[in-house]
């Protein structure tokens, strides 16, 4: 397989963006990773497009090819991927594929999702379509109920209490605080945390990742090709997972650990030939606090049951052992579900590159980004390393 | 980049199935082409799956998780794909990419969907979202008014009648006759077509594919390791081309050619370095007769603006020059969206092996698949070839 690099990064500003469309989403984003890279819409063979579900939000599918003839009037292919909120991490692993095949030198991959114009109920039943409609749905279980049965899983399983999940909060506002494109610019306390309105007992409204509009765009080139461009820092794809599960919680093996998660994880690993311990940094899905908790251990950074704790004791803060989601995580960057998985991109682009500003982390070599769809029945893993 | 080849096919029954899910169209499918293939789910590595629109058919996005865990308990690489009527297509270069990238050696494409279980209203207000939701459907038009503006185009143009359109749909029903799983066993007359009840003028309902439901399953392989298998023809891959063009009519260079099959199409060509008068059969994006007539011009088989008369003069049948939709086509076998592309490439491969009973044609040694979404902003050629 041929190897390949990212070489430009750019989004939109995540949060409520008012009268704006997922096209102009997708433009502003790709627009700002072309400027970082240095290239033109010229130098783009192929689009992958993560978007969850403009049908319903914009009453528009056929959102690829918009995209392109928005950016370009080169007619090249353009796919849209939709695997739940891990579409925009799909999207990666198929722009990656594609240039390891020798089919294209240069791809832009885009996730985009415009998700408040409508409202917040009609927002939270497209969410829904993300579970299993036979099994779970009908039952009137929606996302933080399905968390939430987790949440109190590992509760009684390993002692994690509510207040360390408070913690996974507390620590992504802070982080937060020092990304301009965040949602969130909103210092928090741990008691603010916990005395916020329950959700789905255990979790609270700041144990929810918040509904947001956003884009986010990076472009990959065949790693060889990469030696013709000037003022480039490349970061390669080293390592890229994949994995699927029961989309329904209740079939699963267990609710403290998602298997897909781990699987993928170790996918990746194995193809950048490497363990766990060799990570520096990772932004890891925090839909809702337990799932950063769980997929913290799940990506083999803490042993089972010890990720509740390991936030507690600081070592996923930003100067941790392993900071977690110093771009403040989905819970505080904001949510837009096809962006997130290519936002994770960014930010661990920009730790290897020393280009994250006062969210740097010192030493960054070997960076994650595991994106995750549903309560778990999609997890992708990509690791990235500089060249 | 590995040769891939297919090595077995499966679908279900096209038409209106009534009480039937898309994980269940998914499944029959997919089992059927693993029996042609002689494999079991354990053989599959990843799952790549076209389709339009579950998520307002069915309530139910995150489908392709659901269909790996209703396959199988591996927890494989599960993508769905949409790039509206494309999306099966489109999901098989994507399934091609990943072997000829070295990521799998088996991978099962699937395009399934639902269609029936909504109102027909419903189902064409869905429909619409495949065409531009800012620049058309707020005019109050839907595809059949999209096409009709190209037929009028086509006709003004060239002197094409409504008697050679109508004369595709009783080549695809008469077809359609051999085709078991086809939606339509109904022969029709030039007559009857005629004088059917208008849609969109000069489009008749006999000039429209229909509403389906249904499911088409193909396996791929990598060439190198087809020879391990028993009892199994392969049929390689030899070319894949895919296009985008401005999703909205007004925007396009020309009403009577659709760019998006032209580009695809030369880029297929040139991958299997081949010219268009070497293609012996081909199965046509024909979702009204103008767009088959429209399509064989891009293609290549025919000189622009002659494609209605080749049609009247037989030259498209099933024993004529370049017999097209020898399965019915989308006209008389049936639309389910997700699953026409890859439908298309069960018929080619069924002509390559000399395994389409009635159907066969004498001699096929290459053969083209055409897929297109909305109006013709997306387009994707796939080329196979005997080994």
């Amino acid at each position: 397989m041929r190897r390949v690099a990212i070489i430009g990064v750019g989004q939109t500003k995540f949060g409520n963006l008012g009268e704006i469309t997922t096209r102009e989403l997708f433009l502003e984003a790709s627009l700002n990773a072309l400027k970082d890279a240095g290239l033109t819409t010229d130098d783009i063979d192929a689009i992958y497009f993560g978007n969850l579900d403009s049908s319903r939000f914009e009453h528009q599918c056929h959102t690829a090819a918009i995209n392109a003839s928005v950016l370009t009037n080169r007619s090249i292919p353009a796919t849209r991927i939709e695997n739940a909120c891990a579409s925009g991490g799909t999207a990666l692993i198929q722009g990656y594929m594609s240039i390891a095949a020798g089919m294209f030198d240069t791809v832009l991959v885009v996730g985009a999702e415009k998700m408040t114009n409508v409202t917040t109920p009609e927002a939270i039943d497209v969410l829904a379509t993300c579970a299993d409609d036979i099994t779970e749905v009908p039952h009137g279980i929606t996302f933080p109920g399905l968390y939430a049965l987790m949440a109190r899983a590992h509760m009684a399983q390993f002692g994690t209490t509510e207040e360390q999940l408070a913690l996974v909060a507390v620590k992504n506002h802070k982080n937060a605080l020092d990304n301009p494109y965040a949602q969130f610019h909103k210092e928090i306390t741990l008691e603010k945390a916990l005395s916020s309105i329950m959700v789905a007992d255990p979790l609270k409204l700041y144990d929810c990742s918040p509904i947001s509009d956003g884009g986010a765009a990076v472009i990959l080139m065949a790693l060889d090709k990469t030696e013709q461009l000037d003022n480039v820092t490349p970061v390669e794809i080293v390592g890229v997972g994949q994995a699927s599960d029961t989309i329904d919680l209740a079939n699963r093996m267990s609710l403290t650990s998602i298997y897909a998660t781990k699987l993928a994880a170790k996918r990746a690993y194995q193809m950048a030939n490497i363990a766990a311990n060799k990570i520096d940094i990772a932004e890891v899905h925090d839909c809702f606090t337990i799932a950063e908790i769980i997929n913290t251990e799940d990506l083999g950074f803490f042993e089972p049951g010890k990720g509740a704790k390991a936030v507690e004791e600081g070592l996923t803060q930003r100067d941790g052992d392993i900071p977690i989601n110093t771009s403040g995580g989905l819970k505080a960057k904001g949510h837009p579900i096809g962006a997130t998985g290519v936002a994770q991109i960014i930010e661990i682009t920009h730790q290897i590159r020393g280009t994250a500003g006062k969210r740097q982390v010192n030493g960054v070599n070997y960076g994650l980004a595991q994106n995750m769809g549903g309560s778990g029945a999609t997890a992708t893993v990509t690791i990235l390393k500089g060249v």
